[in-house]
């Protein structure tokens, strides 16, 4: 067998035998009927796609960070009405539980299917949905990938795990102790497995004809940078590669230290973490504070907001592990895709990303933010962490105001605003005449910037952080935030890309946040390359006219990045 | 009986005696069942809504213009499947057609009314379709005004339609000729009531406490700029009022000819037109052109797309009534808010506004964009207006290139792009490299500029057309374009507010196009008005910090406006 390529999503290189998930998940028999109690079996179903959706909860929960945002929203598509409906409607003609959510998943699908950008990401997740129904129908529980190598049989070490595509549920539990790498034949770069592979930081090729026909056993050599994946590679090139990874990675490992450029401009290197959970993965990559503390997973999932106690501690959790270092903390960003049980039953808006989230929801319920910033102010009070609050979903200097006095009121000094909606980029001056500091968030910003959904994969190249349109606004905010002298970070995930994070702190961005695993390439990038060449790759990038363009005349004014194989 | 206090939301003086429609829609008796067959029920109740959906979209047809888009969309909530399911599954339970419509859109709307921002538009549409359906299903047409005098006792002369709400198939069918002015108690600037009274401009006041309880045949007096109406006024008032607007409508009226300010700086004036039935009131306003012809009349509501030969014939009527004047057509622009049932099933985009719709959508089924090329170069061979194509939902300089190619292939050498997208505007000069020309649409660019959704009223005050953010993206715009010596225009409805106009000549734009009725006014304020001092009112516009400062800092600047009512 010849090597295989794909997309690499998620770079490394991994080797280990070949663990196949290739579960044909039961067909339930056309025509397949129930005894006669419809409503009963009604039930049946109900309660199977709700123990469905509890379970994908739970694991979301022990995974923690991305993961569980992901499964919380697959739990969500399990509850989903309409197909809740078109099931109750099969069962009301005469099907079985199992055959009715086999057929109404499937209309879904065939929705989903014809929509190509889709593909990847949700009609798997969806299948996943319907296959662990049946399964629970069925009265057994759905195979997944072993969460450790015990069970196993063959050599010690991580295993590749091969699969026509892998659902979140079965990747969110492994880690790289576990797992060398992830091989799918379908997918795609925004597929959840490329999400979950780089927040787990396992190497990962998507999109891989002939993965599905691999051998289960089969030594793979995978490479998660070229899309490569060779079967029984020789023991010498499996030395080479390897050895060439953890070369690569001993020169990311070899700066450490804050965050600089070559010539010594401090650029404070921040994580993005979703709750206390995550904080040991920012201290083990070298984070230097948090420029994103995501609150939402105290809210998720709950009848009633968190009281302002239980908050408070949570918030310590986090502001204890930074003693010294900064922690921006931003206040609960509820609605659009993330919705509240609490906050009054989700209004059917058109476009829930335009709609009212965010900062505007919190102002129709300044009691949820009021709560909020007491307890961040008590949390900061019995810490030795900098504390400092931002608002999401600020579009004009009224609204950074609102917030401003909100914080001042709790006792909370150091306001700031996220600039995530263009028309806050462009005002930057005024509203940096109201906030003490900005954060970009490049992928909502590149969201509205380009009018292309963040969920739609068929626009992936629309959100593309290099679109110069974006970076142009990057420069905007900066150049507001200056005019006051109020420092201006980035928040989103162009932070973590290497070339990308040269090109921002070129444009004179101050800070940068990431996913922890991004830390060390990114540190290691700034260590190789003055800010001069920072502001050349930067003004190369601004003059490209498109992303692909951008890219490469950014690299080409970083020599450096080529030598940390980047 | 005192006078009563609303909001203006079309200006203008009306008097005449009070039409009260005030039919109280039939409730049906709580557990009103049927006869037993509950499947003929069912029928019963989709052939009713059914029957609603065709008569709204008949009344659309009949009224045309923005009428007819907002009355198709009207019918494609009546044949929502989440309704009609609702709608079934309590007929399964025993309940009568018409309890289970009244019941199933009971709930829905209880949602909506939760939702605020909504309750002007969709609560008002929907409990029409739903007293509509059920009067349909009692065998009994439902009531609305009187399409002329000739039905109403009293004086001649048309009256003043006063109700708690209006539906907008209440509205469209009626004229200047025969309602002086609309009055009702709830609704607001975003209701379809007021959209429909400035599209026939007829003077209207919404949010009106008290308008429910005027007594029929009572005459008013109605400001539909001041929010004002008086019932029984002195003769003598009346007199000073009309004469007072009709001085004023002289004034605009005097101000004919081509567009131009005061020292004779040409600004184009152009109509928005959305098929050849507004062509009339585009020629009688005086439109020198039209800047913004949408073509999606041709393509809504039909199950495959229209032929060339039709396609021609009904641009060429729109191209004749122009000669030697400019016609700016827009490619189809469908998705979002405006689904085809020819293309693709619409797939269930989270966001459908920020999904593949308008260019996105027509690079997907590149057919119907040349089939439609075909047939407008077809037209333009055969007319001697000036046609130019431009397209809609254009983020990159990448996607202007492939339409202008796509252009020049149908034998089309002017092909413009909407700036309706934030990165259009900040990469103007990229865009203009590959366009002839740019229309900027303030609707939909004001959306994604503050992310804000254009059909969620909670969010009106971010959509103000006078944000300081959305002005510096006209600015970027003009200045991309000015870069490659192209036009800029501007066809959202910020074009049709005299005083933005003034400001918008001043940030440079070269030509205005705006619906019909809002001409004469435009015209008259450029006239009114140097270019210098357009330009200081839009520095002085752009230099505020909110939408309230910058419309005072400008019309500090413009003293025409006052002399001339507006």
């Amino acid at each position: 067998m010849n090597g295989l390529t794909g997309t690499g999503v998620s770079p490394g290189v991994g080797f280990g035998p070949a663990f196949v998930l290739d579960w044909e998940p039961p067909v339930p028999e056309p025509g397949a009927g129930h005894g006669g109690d419809a409503e009963a079996e009604r039930a049946r179903a109900e309660r199977a796609l709700a123990d469905v959706a509890a379970d994908l909860e739970a694991r979301g929960a022990r995974a923690g960070g991305e993961a569980r945002e992901i499964l919380n929203a697959q739990a969500l598509m399990a509850l989903d009405p309409g197909l809740a409906t078109g099931v109750a409607e099969l069962i009301d003609a005469g099907a079985s539980a199992a055959r009715a959510v086999y057929e109404a998943f499937g209309a879904y699908r065939a929705m989903l299917a014809g929509a190509g950008g889709y593909l990847g990401a949700r009609v798997a997740d969806l299948d996943d949905i319907r296959d662990r129904a049946i399964a629970v129908l069925d009265g057994r529980p759905p195979p997944g990938p072993p969460s450790s190598r015990d069970a196993l049989d063959g050599p010690p070490g991580p295993y590749v795990l091969v699969a026509r595509d892998l659902a979140p549920a079965d990747t969110a539990a492994l880690s790289p102790d576990v797992v060398a790498a992830f091989v799918t034949e379908e997918g795609g770069p925004t597929s959840h497995t490329a999400i979950l592979a780089r927040a787990l930081g396992v190497p990962a090729v998507v999109a891989c004809p002939g993965a599905a026909s691999i051998a289960a056993g089969t030594p793979l050599l995978v490479d998660g940078a070229a899309g490569t994946v060779r079967p029984a590679p020789p023991d010498a090139d499996v030395a080479a590669a390897l050895g060439a990874a953890a070369g690569r990675e001993a020169a990311l490992a070899a700066a450490i230290g804050p965050g600089a450029t070559a010539d010594g401009h401090p650029v404070p290197l921040l994580a993005n973490i979703g709750g206390p959970d995550d904080v040991e993965a920012a201290l083990a990559h070298g984070a230097e504070g948090v420029g994103l503390f995501r609150t939402e997973f105290l809210f998720l999932g709950r009848s009633a907001a968190p009281g302002e106690r239980e908050q408070e501690e949570a918030y310590l959790a986090v502001l204890d592990a930074f003693p010294g270092g900064r922690v921006i903390v931003r206040a609960l960003d509820a609605g659009a895709d993330k919705p509240l049980a609490f906050l009054p039953p989700p209004r059917p808006e058109p476009n829930p990303a335009l709609g009212e989230r965010g900062l505007r929801l919190l102002r129709a319920h300044p009691e949820i933010l009021e709560t909020q910033l007491r307890a961040l102010a008590r949390a900061a009070a019995r810490s030795r962490a900098d504390l400092q609050v931002m608002a999401p979903m600020v579009a004009t200097a009224e609204e950074a105001a609102w917030f401003a006095a909100a914080c001042r009121e709790a006792g909370l000094p150091s306001a700031g605003v996220m600039i995530e909606i263009p028309s806050a980029a462009v005002r930057a001056a005024d509203l940096a005449a109201e906030a003490g500091f900005f954060s970009v968030g490049t992928n909502d910003l590149a969201q509205y910037t380009l009018a292309a959904d963040r969920q739609v994969g068929a626009l992936t190249g629309l959100q593309d952080p290099w679109q110069p349109a974006l970076l142009d606004l990057v420069g905007l905010a900066v150049a507001g935030a200056a005019e006051r002298g109020r420092p201006c970070g980035v928040c989103g995930e162009a932070a973590g890309d290497p070339a990308l994070a040269c090109v921002l702190v070129g444009i004179g961005v101050t800070s940068l946040s990431m996913a922890a695993p991004a830390l060390p390439a990114v540190r290691a990038a700034l260590a190789r390359h003055s800010r001069e060449e920072c502001v050349l790759a930067a003004a190369a990038a601004v003059a490209a006219g498109s992303p692909d363009e951008a890219r490469a005349a950014a690299r080409a004014n970083l020599p450096g990045l080529a030598d940390l194989g980047l």
